[in-house]
């Protein structure tokens, strides 16, 4: 056994973002503070509040608390809304960041809000012109990255090559493969298949140097198929497979439900495979496995689900320490400056 | 009980398009010739095959054979394929229907050369500059229609708002709904939220005389939610979604089956409970609702999964002489006419 420390990871959270703040969040922090050993959290918003919501309860005293008085709601065009609020806690989060005070943050809140607030403060990476969510997801055959699922609604050719290679130096790290197999998401596997942009941005692809382009992928390569590690496509249409995805397991365990019925002998059967249910559902469920890691700015963000439970909060503490240890965001810089200088 | 029979509709069924075609075709065919008294089935592909493959079955005197010697494989450009092959067994089935020699078609071949062969021979409806897959996902709430589910990727503010007014036509007769609820499929429920699209379509559709607009839906409210009957899309993201959504089953149920693993009293219980896992299964999966129905051209044609079974051959024969027999591609023809000469 080792003596010498890990470095502690200090942690920002929002504590006013999320649709249970700031209760959940506090719970949050409270399970990771005593949870990581090598994670410092902070909480980020009204100090009354944090005073309140975590005092006389265990892992209180490992808490630190940076105020901030503002918050944004999930009505408010998140661009405009980050720029007025100097104090919106997702920004003074942020700040923790840019100014070496945090390693990461974590925000439950609007995702457009913090995809503004990490822009507007850590600013963007040269050499991708959008940030973009890259998720996780535990397919049979091994995780497959998807990039972007929701930051950036709107992307032309040019970005969606730079997702290709910023997906791949993500993936090299977070998946620790030698050369990352890189599908763009269309409706077909043939090159010509696809609307208009994925047509032209398959032939950019192919014709990139330095990543392991394997073509068209379709939607259900997200979850099975393990014909690609990284699908690459627009903030819209990932975001729109992520929810769709979440919604069929939703509805599939729903059926399953009703098709059980009132029946004692398949209430029982149901009631011994439960775990078994738990568990399979947890591998589909983004959520569980905490949050999404905005990539393309400069530092650590990590965007939760905004119906978190304490539980996914704590999970998101965990993989925004995690990414902050894997110097994935500088392995992600270092790959678009190289291909930005490759490509004149 | 009244002894007037029925009138029989007659659907054509291209005999050589899908994964396992011709065999699980006939076999479709022969198990809706016999299943359902008010349908004749027409096999349409090489007689020689029809004939040996029939032989000695049952239910082989109720095919009728129109011959067509070609065929178009799944890598062939449908467009051209269907221009360049008049004797294609897709062109030919669609061309029966156009003559009047039958009331729809079938195929589970390429999605593209269905689509194609149906604009080329049946011709497209006036009022609608894009053919579109409607496809009725059976959500908790109540079934959903989901349109385009991948007939035409690209799609402008202009195909989105006729979209919209077919949709609530073909939900109307298809839900049998006074007013269809009509979603704009988006990545957030506020007005602001989406691409650059989908905020331009918001406007149009909130100014759109006739129809019940609900505003921006989410990729999870086509399973559940309630929030909208029928959800208005491009055929690129639809058909990214639908295969995202049977992907994502597949793989609950792939991680749940690995969560039993050998332990015999989950394996009784999982037994126990394997008719209503089928149930689940069949609920989710759009295949077993027997396809697609294109929505857009002048006839009915039904767009059968290309992976289909013999028993999703034969839904889908049923799906086809169900959406003949409720006139609604009279009732979207009308709606399409009456928008255009309202909207000037």
């Amino acid at each position: 056994m080792s003596t010498s420390e890990p470095r502690q990871i200090r942690v920002a959270l929002d504590m006013m973002g999320g649709d249970d703040a700031p209760d959940t969040i506090v719970d949050g922090a409270l399970s990771a503070a005593l949870a990581y050993d090598d994670v410092s959290v902070v909480l980020v918003g009204p100090k009354e509040i944090a005073d309140r919501l975590r005092a006389g309860r265990p892992g209180a005293e490992l808490l630190a608390v940076v105020p901030a008085s503002e918050s944004i709601g999930m009505a408010e065009d998140p661009m405009a809304a980050v720029r007025a609020k100097r104090s919106a806690s997702v920004r003074v989060a942020a700040r923790l960041v840019h100014t070496g005070k945090a390693d990461g943050f974590v925000s439950a809140g609007s995702t457009g809000a913090t995809v503004a607030a990490a822009l507007l403060t850590l600013g963007r990476l040269p050499g991708l012109s959008r940030a973009a969510l890259a998720v996780v997801v535990p397919a049979a055959e091994g995780p497959v990255v998807l990039l972007d699922a929701g930051a950036s609604p709107d992307a032309g050719v040019d970005v969606l090559t730079q997702l290709a290679v910023a997906g791949s130096a993500y993936a090299a790290i977070r998946l620790g493969l030698a050369a990352p197999r890189i599908g763009l998401l269309s409706i077909g596997e043939e090159p010509g298949k696809g609307d208009r942009l994925r047509k032209r941005a398959y032939e950019a692809l192919s014709r990139l140097p330095g990543i392991n382009f394997v073509g068209n992928v379709e939607g259900g390569d997200v979850t099975g198929g393990g014909r690609a590690d990284v699908v690459v496509t627009d903030g819209f249409t990932g975001n729109v497979l992520l929810k769709g995805m979440e919604g069929a397991v939703a509805m599939a365990t729903a059926a399953l439900g009703s098709a059980i019925g009132a029946d004692p002998d398949l209430q029982h059967a149901a009631d011994l495979l439960a775990p078994a249910f738990e568990q399979a559902a947890a591998a589909i469920d983004p959520e569980q496995h905490g949050g999404a890691v905005l990539v393309g700015v400069k530092g650590v963000a990590v965007v939760a689900h905004g119906s978190s439970s304490a539980l996914s909060v704590c999970a998101s503490v965990r993989v925004a320490a995690d990414t902050v240890r894997s110097g994935v965001v500088e392995a992600v810089a270092a790959a678009m400056s190289r291909s930005a200088s490759s490509l004149g």
